[in-house]
Parts: C-alpha cells; sequence; structure tokens
C-alpha cells in the first residue's frame, strides 16, 4: 500500500489505529495538511484575532466549536487522536510529546486549524522549481525574525518564517505560484538578505534544518505556521497543544481548492 | 474642492465635522472603503468566527479592541464619527438613522470592518467592463439567496450577493480581476440562472436598486457585505450598529494594495 495515493480518510483511520506514527509528509498527496493548536475557551477570541490580524503566519482553515474536536473539513476526524504527534506546553514549556491527547481533553478547549506549507510547495514543485530541503531530506530551516505581529489581547511577538534558497531565475514563478494560495501563507514576506529581517545566522536556524545555498542562490522567505506556535509559548497559556512538526492533520481540502485563481 | 482626489484623512475630518453627510462613492479614489458592524463583546467571539468562516461575504479588514472606537487601518479614524450615517438595530430592527454614534458607545462595544465591492468595481471599470448601477446611477441590486452561510454560535443564515450583468464575453475577465481581491469578495459566487441559486425574481431585489439586463447579457453575482448584517438582524442582538448603505468608512488602505497579486 502506498500512502501517497490514499484517501486523507484512510491515513487518518491508519493514524487513529497508530499503525501510522511518523511524519506525514508525501501521504494522501492532492491534499491539504494543516498545523493544529489547540487552546482553552478563555484564549480563543484572541488568538482568533491574533490570526485575523496576521494573516500570512496564521491562515485559518478552521476552528471547531467550543469542547468540540470535530471539523468541518475533514469528514469524521477527531483532533484528539487523528495527528500522528502532539506536543503539550503547560505554562510556554513543552512538556510531553504523545500520540493520544484524549485524556488531556476538557470541555472549554478549541482547536485551530492553520494552513501549511506543504501545498504551496507542490506548487512549486509542479512548476519546475527544486525544494532544497526536501532534495536533502531535512526540515525546512525556520527562523524568527524582526518584523513583529500585530498583537491581539495576550498573543504579540515576532513572525517566523520559513527558508527556500533559489536560483534568481526562479524567484518571480515562485512568487507568483505562492501569491495564489494566500491560505497557505501566501507570497514571500522578504527575498534576500536575511540581515535585513533580523537574522544573523542563516546557518543556525531557530527551528528545523540548515540546508545548502549554492553560490548566486537567493534565500526566499514566507511567514510560517511556526509563529502562532512561537508567540503562544511566549504567552505562556495554563494548557496549549499543538502537532508536533511535521506530524500534521491531513485534511480533505484538495490543494487545488486553496488556489485563489 | 474635488473629494475625487482629497486624501481619506481629509475625507474623514470633513465627515467628522458634518460638511460631508451623504454618500461615499467616489471619494478618495484608489483607497478602500469598508463595511462597519458594531457588536456588544458578548457577540464579539461568534461574529468573529462566522467572518472566519464566511470569507467571501464577510472579508474582515480589521476589528477594533473591546471598547476602543480606532482602527488600524485609518490613522486617526473614529468609528463613532468618520462615517456619514449609521444605522442602529435594537433587537433587530432599525430605529434610527444618525450621523453620530457617540452617545450610544459603551464600553464593551466592537467594531469590524468589513472589505466593499467598491474596490473591485474600480478594478473592473479599469479593465473596460462597464458597471450598470453606476451607469444607472443607483444602488447596486442585492439579493437573499439560498446558499447557507456555516453557522458560528447564534450567527446564522443565507447568504446575500449584489449582481452585476455583462455581455458573456466579458464574464471570464471579469472572475480573473475579482478573484485578484480576496478580501473585498473575491471571485463571483454564482454566474448565470438567478433561480439555481434561489432568487425568484431578479427585477425586485431584496436591497438596492434594480437594473437594466439587456438581451443576451449574463447576470454576475458576487457575495455582499450586506450579508453579516441580515444574518445579525436575524439574530437580534440588544443593539447592532452598522454603517447606512453607501456611507461607508474610507480607508488609508489603497484599493491595490487589497490586490492578492
Amino acid at each position: 500500500m502506498s500512502y501517497a495515493t490514499e484517501t486523507p480518510e484512510k491515513i487518518r483511520k491508519l493514524i487513529r489505529e497508530m499503525k501510522i506514527t511518523g511524519p506525514t509528509a508525501g501521504m494522501a498527496n492532492g491534499y491539504a495538511q494543516a498545523n493544529l493548536a489547540i487552546l482553552k475557551q478563555e484564549h480563543a477570541y484572541d488568538f482568533l484575532l491574533f490570526c485575523q490580524r496576521n494573516p500570512k503566519s496564521c491562515p485559518l482553515l478552521d476552528v471547531t466549536e467550543v469542547g468540540s474536536p470535530y471539523l468541518t473539513v475533514a469528514k469524521g476526524a477527531d483532533i484528539r487522536t487523528d495527528l500522528p504527534k502532539y506536543r503539550v506546553y503547560r505554562e510556554g514549556v513543552l512538556t510531553e510529546e504523545i500520540a493520544d491527547i484524549t485524556s488531556l481533553w476538557e470541555e472549554d478547549m478549541v482547536g485551530f486549524l492553520i494552513g501549511c506549507s506543504f501545498t504551496f510547495e507542490d506548487a512549486l514543485l509542479n512548476n519546475g522549481i527544486p525544494i532544497r530541503h526536501i532534495e536533502e531530506k531535512c526540515n525546512v530551516p525556520m527562523y524568527k525574525t524582526n518584523i513583529e505581529c500585530k498583537s491581539a489581547g495576550l498573543f504579540k511577538g515576532v513572525t517566523v518564517v520559513s527558508m527556500r534558497p533559489m536560483p534568481s531565475r526562479d524567484v518571480p514563478r515562485a512568487v507568483q505560484v505562492t501569491s495564489r494560495f494566500p491560505s497557505v501563507h501566501g507570497s514571500p514576506l522578504h527575498i534576500g538578505s536575511p540581515k535585513e529581517i533580523g537574522i544573523q545566522q542563516i546557518d543556525h536556524p531557530d527551528f528545523g534544518d540548515a540546508v545548502t545555498i549554492h553560490e548566486g542562490e537567493v534565500p526566499v522567505f514566507w511567514a510560517c505556521g511556526v509563529t502562532p506556535q512561537a508567540v503562544a509559548m511566549e504567552v505562556k497559556p495554563s494548557i496549549m497543544i499543538t502537532h508536533a512538526p511535521g506530524h500534521m492533520l491531513i485534511t480533505d481540502i484538495r490543494d487545488d481548492e486553496l488556489g485563489i485563481l
């Protein structure tokens, strides 16, 4: 069985049954995967507003009803069991990495699904633009910048970006291709000099892995779905649950449906 | 003095001083105008979620802090005085139409600014696509449809659409041009048969004015910013304040900045 050609529903079932426990990259090809953030109701309004004010880093794909683990964008999915791995942050500190959060679920929790760059990476590849961290079989490099998010209530902090290096001839097409997908971070935030956005060491990312930048290549930076997690960690809510990096929720939304045109 | 070439800040000042009291169409050309909805805090989370779930009819441009009448998208603007006319709904019933709502403002109110189709109408005109209600100097025709919004808490109801008739040869370009502007309703919701979306009498709009549809023309329908007002009227909050039709808030956002590419 190839996970690449399975339906999202089938993959979610295998995850729920713990037959899939690793990263979801390359599974259910053509369907959008999503970041997850779960917060208590007391923070839900501010977080929702934070997402509205920072749509490039926090493009919301779905929000559950208070106390409900169910989604509108993934039929029959349960956000407590249908991701392979979760991270639990208590008072801003990572305390557990677990495969099922049913026992931690509370009646005043709200789940937020945030668009993931896997969707636009497929579009870049389909346009002949190679992606270094895929070539080097590692995680995308991510950096904290000096670009302040617009704050909302308790939620404030800097934007985290992901970086993909490419020959400068590919940059205009990369801008076009990703602009079509505003709900998965959209067009780049910055092209070129890392220092201009406060990144001092391009070979030492704050999250993920460093990748090779070849002579003559330009680093291109996109707002990253890690931003809300990084911001929430500073806010130090009593509890916040997220997906573990790379262990995403696979939705029923086709990547192409997220294209604005 | 021509209002068309004035800055948004100057026009807002003239409105605040009651030197401008009529509709804002054609003022501060090139800058985005916006719909306004003010609700009490108790409804703010549900309304924000409603907008997130229905981005084509309710594209949010800004949300004020609770109790604050100030915006991030219009420097120095006060939403209590800087629109020429407001409507006040009590328990879902229109009770007043007034030029200043300072005396009605409460410390638990939240203002929501929602994108307005003026922005994409300019883009259509710039692309050589004529707009009938502008030619006929009347308001755009708007209709309730059978397209259910995604509900959020108390907020539920049908989508309201605006209609612009055009020769079928112009339809593909109209789709392209408006797709570029997701934050002002984006691409059409429906093209052609009004009955398919539950509109029985195209010459009797539910809001605005009827316009001529010439032989061979196709009606094209876009999600409309009146949707949240129509929905909120059914929810019957104790108080809800909106702009009066055509009497919009003029923001500092250039229309072109709202283009996704």
